[in-house]
């Protein structure tokens, strides 16, 4: 443990380095449990481990974490504070001792109220947005990351399949939510990679719906499930939509587009493709269709610790993948008042090619139900 | 709904003029879902609500929640932006829109990559942290949010004595944490309101402890867990101990005290205390005990949308608690490497004096298991 600590480590003061700044600092979070090796929460509480560009790390530890902290094995200077006294002064004496004029944050994780006692401790700290490039070493798995994010999504699958074997017209989708996330706990999810969007009709055209309450599915529904479990602190991100009882010929041939559209990306990624050159490939079948304006979203995102995380697959970002990135490939149309449908799944890049993570069917299917 | 979201708005426009301060932002999270009656998740898209002292409220819409923002019937200025243009020019267009130059912003949920979007957009904004101010909307809660807390607390508790009656010897703390979390979600809860905590032995003298795949539970030990269900966006949070097969005689003076000063808290409690006050008897007890260098925590914090939320029961917090305030009430003592007690109760505080929403027993408990 104590020699990957060091690397990982190492690896956050080549990337101050890079950046050109003192230090960079990470706060509980994917990026500070892949350094740490040890997962801490995010809550009201300051919690901060700078890593200096030249020279030791220090941290800022609440005094109740500190047993936790011990078990990281940590041995740079560690500035601890009580609730009773507050944390100003601790962010001073953190900041004297290491002395640094510019500091890279995660502009995504790090709260305003963390940004603000840092310049209240030193009013002339430059303080940069370093989400990219201290994220960006998250981007290339190993392979005990692809095991754990293996894991987590055969046990997604397992609780798909579960979930749409037991979906009866009339349930709501709130019902069926709830079914889903019992199957993901019951085959082995350590968490919910994120809360399920369990959508149907009309709500499957929204991208970011919440399950209804007071909306039971019915014959000719799209019913679009997009939801992950978490495993070994991975989180799985997968996304099928199947129709109810029947599927009217729109139906079909949207299906049939965007299923084109999450193939067209297999066929394009392999590594050294952009992340452009993956957006603009896969959208490009959707444009070409007579659904077009029924375009809302980018390709995907990268998934790892974290459920949206870098490359985001848009186009205009010209990043180069290598191998051993994953990212999710999730075309999809929605026409507002109608319908939508969606399609991810999670995709390893390799030398070669690339390989899909995520095994469960993709054929239109239509559940009797 | 309208009439209750104009409310809202409003109320948020009051917090700027108390504060002097042109206007306040709300990002997603537990204030913007109170203010338009609608959950929105916090993700990589900035998401921002802006009511200013005087006029008309406007938001920052990522262009893919535009349908679900349909849904909250907001009648002011909307700015949206799609991924592949970015949201640099969106923010200049907001902020040039509400022409302010002081904004009070949630510290505690807002993070740094908003907070510099709105300073390129416009270099002389003045940013103050109102977490405190803004989140005091939240304080006293209303009949309906006392229901949600109940029912998340019911549900919390019926799944504590279903997973107590299945813990066995020889389990790893892994194993009941999952039993626990499939027992949350069978009794309906709609989500846990955090992962939750469930340490024994020498785990649980850690206050954040993480449940462990390789140690399994043995007689003698003291087994804790820390859980809550989230139903209708309200969060429950309980801890009970209990002790399996045996408790020692040490064990059983720790429970003594801890109980002795949760039970203090109830005496002390009733609107109009301070949470100094009510910090200051509760770790009164402990300190006159003989643990008292078992203290490691304050006695609690606000319950409601957030599972840690104002007011924070502290001594050195002289703010007043009025009738409507929840908070939790949980004391503990934690000797490292040997074992700690908890026991958290959620309090209500009233004209009269204060009622507990948790019913579940709290009397030393040994488990023949």
């Amino acid at each position: 443990m104590k020699n990957l600590l060091s690397d990982r480590l190492a690896e956050y003061g080549d990337v101050a380095s890079a950046l050109g700044v003192d230090a960079v600092a990470l706060v509980p979070g994917p990026n500070f449990t892949r350094a740490v090796i040890h997962p801490f929460m995010s809550h009201e509480r300051p919690f901060l481990l700078v890593v200096p560009a030249r020279g030791t790390p220090a941290a800022l530890v609440p005094n109740l974490e500190l047993r936790s902290w011990d078990l990281v094995g940590f041995d740079g200077a560690v500035f601890d504070w009580r609730d009773q006294d507050g944390y100003d002064a601790c962010f001073s004496d953190l900041l004297n001792h290491l002395q640094i004029t510019t500091l890279g944050v995660e502009g995504q994780v790090m709260r305003v109220f963390v940004h603000h006692a840092m310049l209240r401790a030193q009013p002339d700290l430059k303080i940069i947005d370093a989400e990219r490039e201290i994220s960006a070493l998250r981007m290339i798995k190993t392979p005990d990351d692809i095991d754990a994010l293996t894991s987590a999504i055969e046990i997604s699958e397992r609780a798909l399949e579960r979930t749409l074997a037991s979906v009866r017209l009339g349930q709501t989708e709130k019902e069926i939510e709830q079914t889903l996330i019992q199957n993901l706990f019951a085959e082995g999810a350590e968490d919910q990679a994120f809360h399920p969007i369990v959508a149907a009709g009309d709500g499957s055209a929204r991208p970011h719906a919440k399950a209804r309450a007071d909306y039971a599915v019915k014959a000719g529904d799209a019913l679009l499930l997009d939801f992950g479990a978490r495993k070994h602190g991975f989180a799985a991100d997968i996304t099928r939509t199947v129709f109810l009882d029947y599927a009217t010929d729109e139906a079909k041939a949207v299906y049939d587009t965007v299923l084109r559209a999450n193939l067209t990306g297999f066929d394009v990624t392999r590594a050294g493709v952009t992340a452009h050159q993956i957006d603009d490939a896969v959208t490009g079948v959707l444009e070409a269709s007579p659904f077009a304006d029924r375009i809302r979203t980018k390709t995907g995102h990268g998934l790892g610790r974290d459920v949206h995380e870098a490359p985001y697959i848009m186009r205009g970002n010209h990043q180069v993948l290598p191998a051993g990135t994953v990212y999710t490939n999730e075309p999809g149309l929605y026409e507002i008042d109608n319908f939508g449908v969606r399609i991810e799944d999670d995709v390893l890049i390799t030398e070669e090619g690339c390989a899909s993570l995520t095994q469960f069917p993709k054929e239109l299917t239509v559940l009797k139900c």
